[in-house]
């Protein structure tokens, strides 16, 4: 019943990040950095560079997400810098087996992340080749949006998915199933409840007076929406 | 005799950005920023929402370096977001004037850039179009590379040019000659003698124990430079 609470960056003050992280270091389970090239999505945040400077002064292992163009490029680098975990956009990697495969062999997790209008089906085979799924639950390219209903049909299958692959496979290293966009107190728990386990989080807990309270309190609902599924089926 | 400073926050520490501006806010007339986005240089490295993060938090006026695909697109939202400078690249602009114009309008100051490959002659009659033309004097993508001596000699056509706009059509609004890449104390006084009066310094002055310093140190090697010239012409 473990779930993982990723705050975003994308809603903090950029220009003082290490204590932005600091603030809910000891209550979340990564950092969530979103990379954004002017290309993939209509946005610039941050690249490698920014990255080297939080993983030399950031206790949280950091969830680079990757929203740019040409992922099989740049992903490894990100991996090389000391990424806990690198996820790339399905729509834009044009090896994804391969660039998972690199971003493991540099020693990070690897994720795969699919946009809203992206099915699932092309990519079940590609499963085992990462240890995150992310179903983004609004459009990627900027934070504070509202989140798109129709993609909890995406994370319950995504969920089916991942526990057939496991009841077959045998595969006992976790696949997280994260979400991305619009997560906050009122969203979260039908997250949770349809089968996600990882959550990203930007305004929810940036925008908070308390952001360490604030990613407790999320991971309280998403804990809780998972033992009330737990109870009753 | 005024030149100006303006450190890059490419060496700067990233996750401490309003530390790292404080630092040389008293000594320096800008903060350099370098936005950098993957495609027009192979590196990615802060945006518009991390610009957005320091207009509010930074009492510097940042000077906007723009490293991307598409300037005419993206230029116009940096002067919006309160930039004190935003410098396209001629290379990258497909309407320069139009953009250079479009800054303006925004209320920032406008700057033209050219790369070490980029004759300036092409470009002599935007001048006037300008508040700023930088010079580079190494390939944009990266901080710490070595100063391209054979830059100078475009720095010193772009001294005599901006020179004779200001006999020809009278114009009295400065146009400042900017330089960037490989600036520290032993070439600046090279780049000052050639004409620039506008000098960005990366690890020169973030890679020194004392920024404050290295930027005074800076201002008086390049000021020295300019009187000399002075007393011997």
């Amino acid at each position: 019943m473990t779930v993982r609470i990723s705050p975003s960056i994308l809603a903090a003050d950029f220009t003082r990040l290490a204590d932005e992280a600091d603030a809910v270091a000891n209550d979340a389970d990564m950092l969530h950095v979103d990379v954004m090239d002017n290309h993939f999505v209509p946005n610039l945040t941050v690249g490698l560079p920014v990255v080297e400077s939080l993983v030399k002064n950031v206790r949280l292992p950091l969830d680079i997400h990757l929203g740019v163009a040409d992922p099989d490029r740049w992903a490894p680098g990100y991996a090389e810098a000391g990424a806990g975990s690198v996820t790339i956009h399905a729509e834009a990697a044009n090896s994804p087996v391969r660039t998972l495969r690199a971003i493991r062999a540099a020693g990070a997790q690897a994720g795969l992340a699919l946009s809203p209008a992206t099915p699932l089906l092309p990519y079940e085979g590609l499963l085992d080749e990462a240890d995150t799924l992310l179903v983004m639950t609004v459009e990627p390219g900027f934070g504070s949006q509202k989140f798109l209903e129709f993609t909890l049909e995406k994370v319950r299958q995504a969920r089916e998915a991942i526990d057939a692959l496991r009841r077959v496979s045998g595969r006992d290293v976790p696949l997280w199933l994260q979400v991305d966009g619009g997560v906050n107190e009122s969203t979260i728990a039908r997250c949770s409840e349809a089968g996600a386990d990882s959550f990203v989080a930007g305004s929810a807990v940036y925008a908070a007076d308390d952001p360490a309270a604030a990613v407790r309190a999320l991971r309280a609902k998403a804990e809780d929406a998972k033992f009330v599924v737990a109870e009753t089926s």
